[in-house]
């Protein structure tokens, strides 16, 4: 029997521009077929990178990096290996943060996430497709928000390390709402 | 580090018709974005069926099973637990039959497959997304091969399970050839 946790979606995220990571807060947002209605990473393919080595870099590959998905209690131990007062999701350039999902970054590929359709359509479903490892990026944005602090771009990628959450594509579309409940199924394999 | 595989592609086997899953073998094929050029599971979208339960029968998702593989040893195992002489890729409506990968079915969604193009250009990429459950349907068709055998369709699930081989979708196109070798990479969060 699939291993079934609930949680909460405490923020939804998204950026247009192609210059900068950083996303910005929505209520609401319309879920597509392949990523979040407005946001750059919605797409089915996307140029390989460090994290698709086996490719010469900007290969047109599948992108299995529609949505990318972070915990605010993970946010929070990050937070406290830094020794700062917070990380906010949009510093990651995070889509959604979730509440109430322990270890997310530990979810194995292939747990699906259902959250519930603001018109009342079927669930909007998410397919987990890998763990998001750190890159030094978002060490650069959280150090501009917290200059006093030293340190904090060297050392984000160690203190975010299987704490970065996941990645998802779109398994079904739809519309949702920030505050929402959210059902994670781990599937029956990774069960024994 | 990555664990990697070394296998042999031993057979590809595509079907257009709708009216039957059973696959026909052929020497080479064409790996489109999103399946094998030429057979029905080619697509970004597949009706919701038993496999994806949290949807109502029919609806649009997101085809998580473009490819469908299995391998030359698993399906010994299956003809020996059916006692049958043998059991086809085609009869289970297989895309790929590998050899040389031991327990295919147990590799972890977010393995990636690759194969050498045809022509000389970058490796045709898989991604596994799900292990394959056995459905009935097979079976029946194993009982038609072998009409003196009792109880073949009624045995092939069992007998099948934790066997069926994995599904998979496209990351990177192009075309490849029966007798192909084979690299499986098992992701590193799996390897602890």
């Amino acid at each position: 029997m699939a291993q079934k946790l609930e949680g909460i979606l405490t923020g939804i995220f998204i950026t247009s521009r192609q210059d900068s990571f950083v996303t910005t807060r929505k209520v609401n947002i319309r879920v597509v077929s392949n990523g979040l209605n407005g946001d750059k990473h919605a797409s089915w393919y996307r140029g390989a990178d460090a994290r698709a080595k086996h490719y010469k870099k900007g290969t047109k590959i599948w992108n299995n990096r529609q949505i990318s998905i972070v915990s605010e209690e993970e946010l929070k131990e990050i937070a406290a290996a830094m020794s700062t007062p917070e990380i906010k999701p949009e510093w990651l350039g995070a889509n959604f943060c979730l509440k109430g999902i322990p270890a997310l970054t530990f979810l194995p590929a292939g747990t699906k996430i259902y959250i519930p359709d603001f018109y009342g359509g079927q669930d909007i479903g998410l397919y987990v497709t890998a763990l998001n490892e750190p890159c030094t990026d978002p060490g650069k944005i959280i150090q501009a928000n917290f200059p006093d602090v030293a340190n904090l771009a060297i050392n984000f990628p160690k203190a975010a390390y299987n704490k970065r959450g996941v990645v998802a594509v779109v398994e079904h579309p739809g519309c949702i709402q920030e505050g929402s409940k959210v059902t994670v199924v781990v599937p029956d394999q990774y069960l024994y």
